[in-house]
């Protein structure tokens, strides 16, 4: 408080005493000096921007007090310099109060310093990493912690470095480093311990990254409200297909087989059921998988269809064939160009139950949710967390020459897949229990759910269907894949009041929304769903594209 | 619809048969049998039970109809039987019913079946992963996925396989992998398909792992809302010492020392910032860390206090001496003993927001919470998910022989802390930056922060104070650690009505809270805070301690 105190009463001091200087006489003293003061300008420049030539700092912009508490400690012999131990003690307080007002009301430049002379070259990169991290294995704090992020400075105690002449800041650190005589004052003893620690090439790197700091950067402010919301992007609307467009299926096979062909490619195995641990954390992991496995349970509570988690994600999650969960813990984070930002895993859980479970997300930090993460972490022991984990998702098909087509999808499908699915594909029940998942209709999957994308139900049947005995041919898979999606289903949740608005917005991948098959106008039927009452909470803090969607198609823009 | 109509009709013709062929007629028949007809109980046991010395299955409890479509197999010759096939031809329609109806209605058992004889040992756990899990690689889908989780059976369709006799399903399989003429069925197809890809070794260790199921465990049903809240844990209500307790801060060094010297630990090296991905998941690392760093810019919104994240996680959180935060994707979701339950990353970060920071969690889903997460899992980068990473949190001191002492603490803190702090421990500003951090008081972290526990701090201050200069002994920094805990702070938030309740439940770590200092009883100043408004999404499904203790309390226990 007292430290607090005498700063403020300095700076009241200081609005004072410029007017009592006078501008003629700085202005002098500045560019001609006195018979006992050289010129300021000689080595700072008139508007105090320093020279690489002379050594001299570029004083511009710096904090009055600052520069007045400087050239005290040069008069008074506290602070050690060259040229200033000589010059200071010739100026008067008034004078002091005078140049230090001045040369803060300038306004500093980003300048081209030369490198710092070392006998090695310096490493900007390296410098940044000190300035911003430190080294804390050698009690390095960063530059950032107290010279600020941008190195702009704080107030009168820690200057600006950013942007600051090279042979300057060279020379202060070597003062530091080598005190002549003890501080008392803590912040320059803090330094002088930095310096000291830091190696001839440790400085350089140092120097040269504070050269190409902009010395106008300034002081943090607080984040407005729009640097704390997701940005609402700007929605995909240009003109669509008559029909299904195939590019993105060709796009999508042709950028996982580059993925899949990565030598790097890292192949998990994931741990055997025995291998849960103990404990709370091992009880959970069981809750989650009983949950992946068996989702009916959550029937009426979080689930609206007649899926399971494991219908589309085979073996618990852990069939690579489809769609794996074990890189889950690796891959969130993760952006997505579904709804084109960033998601935590509990999102991309909340989009499952949403769309694929045509239900309502448990919310955060529920039993059920921390359950499935725990056991998706768990499926995921030993993956490094920067491996490049193949396959993930389905495995796609590049699109055949010959496009996918109904009557033989039907064909197949009666011959193949109606006796475990039914005839009418809405699979098999024995009393409650879902024994084969239902393809289509009221009790599967939503037209906002990732099977609705031809390219992926094309991938899941060729690698997995018939349950068993996967023999289909890519061009059967494919025929398959468009007849299950040539049937209503429900409607998908981010519903824009018409098929038409709805298929513009979200349907733009690879799918049968908004065209016609035999079986009608796909998303004519079903009613347009609420948003389910879960969502908001899951998705409460996320970019809502329906809102973007619906002000964009308010505004007449397509 | 065909197929489920058909089942429909036969269960309704069960129940009208069962009376017609008569319970006498029934039971002679299974105890006596007729001319043509050995007595049932011969082979399979007066109630079902099986023999494993006649290699007959247990029928009792098995679905009506899948018994009795059985017998019709084997009397028409679609299913192939070395006895039953010659029996079953001599039995009429009502006596298959009756026989089929009566066993259905008897309790199986659990019976320690022989193991299966094969030339090795049949391995049990092996089979149990086949059971639950299948072989993606080779098209084999899990028993459970048809059978049942608990191998109870499903329907007519599906028979029940738990705690069957072992003779009795290899000689099935056995039939099933060679089957004599390719069935229409598609279930027995697929039975087929699988049947015969199963080794010999594969088909023991699945009838090992069959013999040790319950044949009664039943079929599944869906979750009770008990089964999907998290359990409200018993409190601990112990008596508490007068004092401080020194136990738990014992024990908390004691078991980090056994973690730090496994030999297996991993030890970390987070990647340097130009390593940050460009593209929308980069932008927001860049985003977390600078709001790590900069947490201030959060000031009013989610931040009560004067501090930063990386006042405590030092160096950005990359500071091995303090409390790093790279594992915390490897770490998450976590059992926390702080509440009782396993939690996610998300709502750790809530409690250092509620806590640490005096504040009010940011949403789930929010950008601030994912930019977090984000930039954590990318200092990760690189940790395998089962690595034993260390150290984590603060690094611990053994508890001095003699304890800490307030007045020691004071003339340490007036020597080497205060310079930086402030005498009276709030810090330096520099207009509204926050230099160095307030110790206590209105704006540092309240009584529910890791900090507080005398532990921590006593370890964060030996590895890092004074800054560049950590030389205290720690003894000293036990002294400091108990003197700037003995000055009020902001309430703890689970704030119970009342300081002697709040240390009851909340405070039996190594902490000051509830005791009488120099400065009064601790925590006996500082408005009890209201649940901060943005805790209730954050906590929305978790178990809420604070209404298990005011439970615990009403109900008069302590």
């Amino acid at each position: 408080m007292l430290h607090r105190k005498i700063l403020t009463g300095f700076a009241l001091l200081l609005a004072t005493s410029a007017a009592q200087a006078g501008t003629d006489e700085v202005m002098s003293l500045i560019t001609e000096g006195t018979d006992t003061v050289p010129a300021c300008a000689t080595c700072h420049g008139e508007t105090g921007l320093g020279s690489a030539d002379m050594g001299a700092p570029m004083i511009a912009g710096m904090d009055a007090g600052f520069l007045a508490g400087a050239l005290h400690g040069f008069a008074d012999g506290t602070r050690v310099g060259d040229t200033m131990s000589s010059i200071a003690p010739e100026l008067t307080g008034d004078q002091i109060t005078a140049l230090a007002t001045y040369f803060a009301a300038q306004k500093a430049e980003k300048q081209d310093w030369p490198a710092p002379e070392t006998e090695v070259a310096a490493d900007a990169a390296a410098g940044e990493a000190l300035f911003h991290n430190g080294d804390w294995s050698r009690e390095i704090p960063s530059c950032a912690s107290c010279h600020g992020q941008n190195g702009e400075g704080v107030g009168a105690v820690f200057p600006r470095i950013a942007g600051q002449e090279t042979a300057y800041v060279a020379q202060r650190l070597e003062q530091l480093a080598a005190p002549e005589q003890p501080s008392s004052d803590a912040n320059k003893a803090l330094m002088a311990a930095v310096a000291g620690k830091l190696t001839p090439e440790e400085r350089a790197n140092v120097i040269a990254y504070l050269a190409t700091l902009d010395p106008n950067a300034g002081p943090l402010t607080g984040y407005t409200p729009a640097d704390l919301s997701w940005d609402m992007p700007k929605m995909k609307d240009k003109p669509l297909a008559a029909g299904i467009d195939w590019t993105s299926a060709q796009t999508a096979y042709e950028k996982q087989q580059k993925r899949i062909n990565n030598p790097k490619v890292y192949t998990h195995t994931p741990p055997t059921l025995d291998q849960i641990p103990e404990g709370p954390e091992g009880d959970l992991i069981r809750f989650g998988r009983d949950i992946f496995v068996n989702t009916q349970k959550l029937r009426g509570t979080y689930v609206g269809n007649d899926l399971s988690c494991t219908n589309c994600h085979l073996g618990a999650g852990a069939n690579p064939n489809a769609a794996p969960i074990w890189a889950t813990t690796v891959d969130f984070p993760q952006y997505r160009s579904k709804n084109l930002h960033v998601n935590t895993l509990y999102e991309r859980l909340a989009g499952c139950f949403t769309y694929s479970m045509n239900g309502t997300p448990p919310a955060p930090n529920s039993k059920v949710m921390v359950a499935l993460e725990s056991y998706m972490k768990w499926l995921g022991t030993g993956i490094p967390s920067d491996a490049i984990v193949e396959p993930r998702g389905y495995i796609y098909l590049p699109v055949p020459e010959e496009k996918p087509d109904y009557a033989r999808g039907e064909a197949v499908y009666a011959a193949r897949c109606a006796t475990c699915h039914g005839a009418d594909g809405q699979g098999k029940k024995e009393g409650d229990h879902v024994v084969f998942p239902p393809l289509w209709g009221a009790n599967s999957f939503n037209w906002g759910a990732g099977m609705h994308d031809l390219e992926k139900a094309a991938g899941f049947i060729k690698h997995n269907m018939p349950l068993g005995n996967a023999d289909l041919t890519e061009a059967q898979a494919w025929d398959v894949a468009l007849y299950l999606n040539s049937f209503q289903r429900p409607q998908d949740p981010r519903w824009l009041g018409s098929v038409e608005d709805t298929r513009r917005f979200f349907q733009r991948g690879t799918n049968t929304y908004g065209t016609t098959t035999p079986n009608g106008l796909m998303g004519d039927e079903g009613a347009p769903l609420e948003k389910p009452a879960g969502l908001s909470a899951a998705e409460s803090a996320a970019p809502k594209l329906t809102d973007v969607a619906k002000a964009q198609i308010a505004a007449g823009s397509n």
